[in-house]
C-alpha cells in the first residue's frame, strides 16, 4: 500500500493555520431537500467562504507554508476560475506578491474581482495571454523562474488538497458522524482532502464523487484503474472542466472514495433553481453537482445522514439570471 | 408617556417561545460592504429563516399563546405575502387549522408554497377571493366568526411585534452594541419590535427605519405626528406596500426610532444584485432596503458598527432573474 499524499494530520495542522482565517461556514439543512430525497442532508456551504468558494482553504494553506524567501519572490499561478482569485486573496493577507495568469478573454468581472483581491500588494499582478496563440505554461514557468515565484497548482498538491480537507472535517465536527459523504469532482483536491478528513472522523461514511456526465473523466479513470484523459468536457460547470485527475488526488480516490456519480447539465440548473428559491443561495453551477446527485435522483439515501458540499458560488449574475429564467 | 404595546419583556418571553423552533440565523458581513461603506455592516440574515422570512417569528409567538379552545378552532389570516405563509406554517407545527384568504390572482408559487406548509393538517385551507369584486374583510370575518376562528393581523398585534423583535435581539447578542440599526418599514412590526429589543440591550443605538421612495407614509407620519394613509403604493417592495402604520406600532416607532430614510426601486435591485453577487444570497425587493439605505448612501454610517436587518429572500424567481439581468 503506497503512502498518499496526505493523512488526516496534515488537514488537521491546516485547520490550525485557517483559524480564524477562513470562515467556518454554516452547514445548512432543508426541510423541502429531506422531504424529497428521504434523508437528512447538511449542506457544507463554502459559496459563503471568503472569495466565494472553498479554494481559499488550499490556497492559504499552500501559501502559509513558503518560506521566507518564497514569500518575498511571491507565488504564481494559472487559472481563470476559483484558484486565481483564492491565490490572489491569501498572498495578499500573508503579505506577499501575486502573479495571475489568466487568459485575455477572460470574464471581466473575473479579472475585476482577482485585481480587487490583489489591491495594496506590491508586486501584484495579472499577466494576460491569448489563449488560441500563447502556451500559459511557457510564458507562466519564464517568469516564475526569472524571478524566483513559486508555482502553486489548482489541485495537485499535498498542501491544497489538506487546506480543502478542512471543509469536510469542519462539517463532521459539526453533524457528527454521517453515512455519505457528497463532493464534486475536477482535478480531485476537494474530494480527497475532504475524503481522508471524513474516513478518518466517521470511519463507516461512504464517500461518493460527482462530475458532469459531459466529463466523467474520474469515473472512467477509476473503472480503468490508472488515469485517464479527456478531452476539454463541455459543461456548464466550469470548475468541473479538468481533463484528467492528479498524480497526488487520484491514489486518495482510489483509496477512499466508493464511486463517482454522474449528472447532466439541466440537472445542474434544476439544483441552482432550487438553491436559489428555496434556500435564498446562489450556487455556482460546479456548487450544485454533489447537491444534484441528491437531489436529482443518481444516488438512494433513503433513511441516511449525508453531507452534501456547496464548492462555490462564483457565477456571472446574467447567466445566473438565464438559468434562473430558463 | 402612554404605555406602548410591548416591552422588552415580551420579546424575552416570544425568545423563549422560539427556541429550537424559529433558526437563529447567520449574521453575515461582507469587506466590500464595509469597503464601500466607511463602516462595519451586520447583516441579520432573515431570509434564511424557516419559510424565508422574520414574519414567521412573530406569527410563531402569537399562534403559541392561543387558549387551548383558540387552539381547536384555529387561525385565519389575510395575506398573499409572507405572513400568510408563516401563519400556515406555525399553524401546523403547532397543531391547529389555518384559513388563509388569498386573492384567487395571486402568484402560483406563493399559493403553492402555503399549501404546502398547511399540508397534512386538517382543517386547513386557503380561501381564494376575486379582489377586484369581493370584499376579503367581509368574507373572512364572516368565516372567522362562524368558525371561531382567531383572526392574527400582520403587523398591528403586540404578540407580532414581540415575535418580530426578537430579529434583532439575536443581533445584537451576537454582535454587541452597535451605533446605528436598519430596519425596513411596511406596517411596522419589524421595526417597532427590533426597536424595542436594541434600545433595551444598546440604549445608545439610534433606529432608522427605511421605506420605499415610493411608499414614505410612516415618515409623512413621523413628521405629522399621526398615522398618515396613503394610496397602495407602486414599488417592487411589495411587503411595505402598506397604506399606514398600525396603532400599536406607530406609538413605539414615535419613541424608538430617530427617521425614516427612503430608497428607489432601482436602488433596491442595485442592493439585490450586490447580495447574489457579492454575498451569494437570494434577497427580496422588501428585504434590500436597509442595506441599499446603507449601501446607496441614504446615510452616512463612516465609523459606525451598523446593525442591519436583512427580512426576506421570497421572491419569484423569474422577476429576480430579470432584475438581476438589469
Amino acid at each position: 500500500m503506497n503512502e498518499l499524499a496526505i493523512a488526516f494530520d496534515d488537514i488537521r495542522a491546516a485547520a490550525g493555520r485557517l483559524a480564524d482565517i477562513a470562515l467556518r461556514t454554516p452547514v445548512r439543512c432543508s426541510r423541502v431537500a429531506d422531504d424529497r430525497t428521504g434523508a437528512q442532508l447538511y449542506f457544507k456551504c463554502e459559496n459563503f467562504q471568503r472569495m466565494g468558494a472553498f479554494k481559499f482553504r488550499g490556497a492559504y494553506n499552500a501559501l502559509a507554508q513558503f518560506t521566507p524567501e518564497q514569500r518575498r519572490a511571491g507565488v504564481i499561478a494559472f487559472s481563470s476560475g476559483n484558484h486565481a482569485q483564492a491565490v490572489a486573496l491569501a498572498a495578499r493577507l500573508l503579505g506577499m506578491p501575486s502573479l495571475i495568469v489568466m487568459p485575455k478573454d477572460a470574464p471581466p468581472a473575473k479579472l475585476a474581482a482577482t485585481r480587487g483581491y490583489q489591491a495594496g500588494q506590491p508586486g501584484s499582478e495579472i499577466l494576460l495571454y491569448d489563449r488560441y496563440t500563447e502556451d500559459r505554461e511557457a510564458i507562466g514557468r519564464r517568469i516564475a523562474a526569472e524571478r524566483g515565484m513559486t508555482l502553486i497548482p489548482p489541485y495537485d498538491h499535498a498542501h491544497v488538497m489538506a487546506g480543502q480537507g478542512t471543509a469536510a472535517l469542519e462539517l463532521i465536527q459539526e453533524t457528527g458522524p454521517l453515512d455519505t459523504l457528497l463532493v464534486c469532482v475536477g482535478g480531485g483536491g476537494l474530494i480527497a482532502g475532504c475524503a481522508v478528513a471524513a474516513k478518518q472522523l466517521a470511519p463507516e461514511i461512504v464517500v461518493h464523487g460527482v462530475e458532469p456526465e459531459a466529463g466523467n473523466d474520474t469515473q472512467q479513470s477509476l473503472a480503468r484503474g490508472e488515469i485517464v484523459h479527456i478531452e476539454t468536457p463541455k459543461t456548464i460547470a466550469d470548475g468541473a472542466q479538468t481533463q484528467h485527475s492528479g498524480a497526488l488526488t487520484f491514489p486518495v480516490i482510489q483509496r477512499h472514495v466508493a464511486s463517482i456519480l454522474t449528472v447532466s447539465d439541466a440537472q445542474l440548473v434544476a439544483t441552482m433553481r432550487f438553491f436559489a428559491e428555496r434556500m435564498k443561495m446562489v450556487v455556482e453551477p460546479t456548487g450544485c453537482l454533489a447537491a444534484a446527485a441528491a437531489l436529482e435522483g443518481a444516488i438512494d439515501l433513503r433513511g441516511q445522514r449525508v453531507g452534501v458540499i456547496v464548492s462555490g458560488g462564483n457565477v456571472d449574475l446574467g447567466a445566473f439570471a438565464g438559468w434562473l429564467a430558463s
